[in-house]
């Protein structure tokens, strides 16, 4: 029998879903996911995520590594480094750990180790073909865990795992509405993802509001940053798929 | 300017909306609002939702009532009467209160009322054009409040979100991920709702593991049963729109 996948909306619905013995992907693709993809691609030695910034100052100290974050879409007050992949060029990033805090997409990575996840992968567009390389092999259920924004759906995220479940669903048994929903909208907007990205809530948050509209190509673009990121010890890693 | 909408994908995420001068819609389309539409089209004096069995009976004796209700998609243990909506023709429920308690859209009904909401109405497919009506005519914000399964996102109350918005949005201004989605799946879909649902969870449950095909048929036409359903003092009556 194969194994099973489900989408889950909102970190508000995570308790709903057994993620022991799943891979747990963790998806936020407006920005921390991607810009996970990007550090590691781009050679950092490993990402951290913490839940806090006081967390990222302290532990960034204690490590000698660079804290990082956003509140509510901006440079966290205390930091100096923000949450876009445009940081974090190799010239700047290379073999340095990046200690990163995020609204929605660390804080889920924290419930989704409290709800008894220990298989935890993060996942975006730059590194799609990375991600789905690794659930087909690993060959167990899948959690495909949208991180939305402030618990509400989001759409960026819901079709990141529409890209992922339209390129894995033979491997899987699939059986839930909200994969469903996923895979119609990819299947509706692949060929035009970014123009439809315009109508998203969290697109005019960023490049109306803060004007990331560099961050908004990056984080939509397949396999730019095609690293396998993999939760371990407390830290995301590359790892080859 | 124009009044807000919203589409709530689960009742777990309620909260995040605020309800207080709002009209909240209770989209419970498999089964309890397509039912609701159907006994007060039919004549019922009223639907009076509650949230246990035992309550159901209790209240259906003291205003001698029919008891009704389901648990898990089947007839609730102790009651003779379900959430079929088939089950009320006017011959039999013509003048009578029906008191109904459900999985999902009954206590959906009850969390809106903890939360703020007061100016409550039920909508599904068969009672579209009055909810759009009454939307319309408001002219306050709207909460599109989807029952789902289980806390669960579900595709045949987000795809009757879809439907109202593609009537009502004019008339709103609608900036929300989820609204988006509704419309697209609806926009998707609406030429041929019956085959798109044979793919949803619970049609699944309803049609192979309890032969409900014709609920289904029923809970899927538009305007079959077009009386407005407003909750009033504890109880849903229909209203001329």
């Amino acid at each position: 029998m194969k194994p099973t996948l489900f989408t889950c909306v909102s970190p508000a619905l995570i308790h709903l879903y057994d993620l022991r013995d799943a891979v747990v992907v963790i998806i936020d693709v407006f920005r921390a996911t991607s810009t996970i993809a990007a550090a590691l691609y781009n050679g950092a030695e490993c990402v951290i995520p913490v839940d806090t910034v006081p967390k990222a100052i302290e532990v960034s100290r204690s490590l000698n590594g660079i804290a990082a974050g956003e509140r509510d879409g901006r440079l966290a007050e205390g930091l100096s480094h923000g949450n876009s992949p445009m940081e974090y060029s190799s010239d700047f990033i290379e073999k340095k750990i990046l200690v990163l805090t995020t609204t929605n997409g660390t804080r889920l990575l924290h419930m989704a180790l409290n709800n008894g996840a220990d298989d935890i992968i993060t996942g975006s567009f730059p590194n799609v073909s990375a991600v789905c390389d690794y659930l087909i092999k690993q060959n167990k259920n899948v959690i495909l865990a949208c991180a939305g924004w402030k618990d509400r759906f989001n759409l960026e995220d819901t079709l990141f795992a529409g890209a992922v479940i339209s390129r894995v669903k033979e491997n899987f048994t699939i059986h839930c509405d909200s994969s469903l929903t996923a895979a119609v909208l990819y299947q509706n907007s692949k060929n035009n993802v970014l123009s439809f990205a315009k109508n998203f809530t969290h697109y005019h948050r960023l490049v109306n509001r803060f004007g990331h509209i560099e961050d908004i190509d990056f984080c939509l673009t397949e396999d730019i940053a095609n690293v396998l990121a993999v939760y371990k010890g407390g830290k995301l890693v590359s790892e080859k798929t």
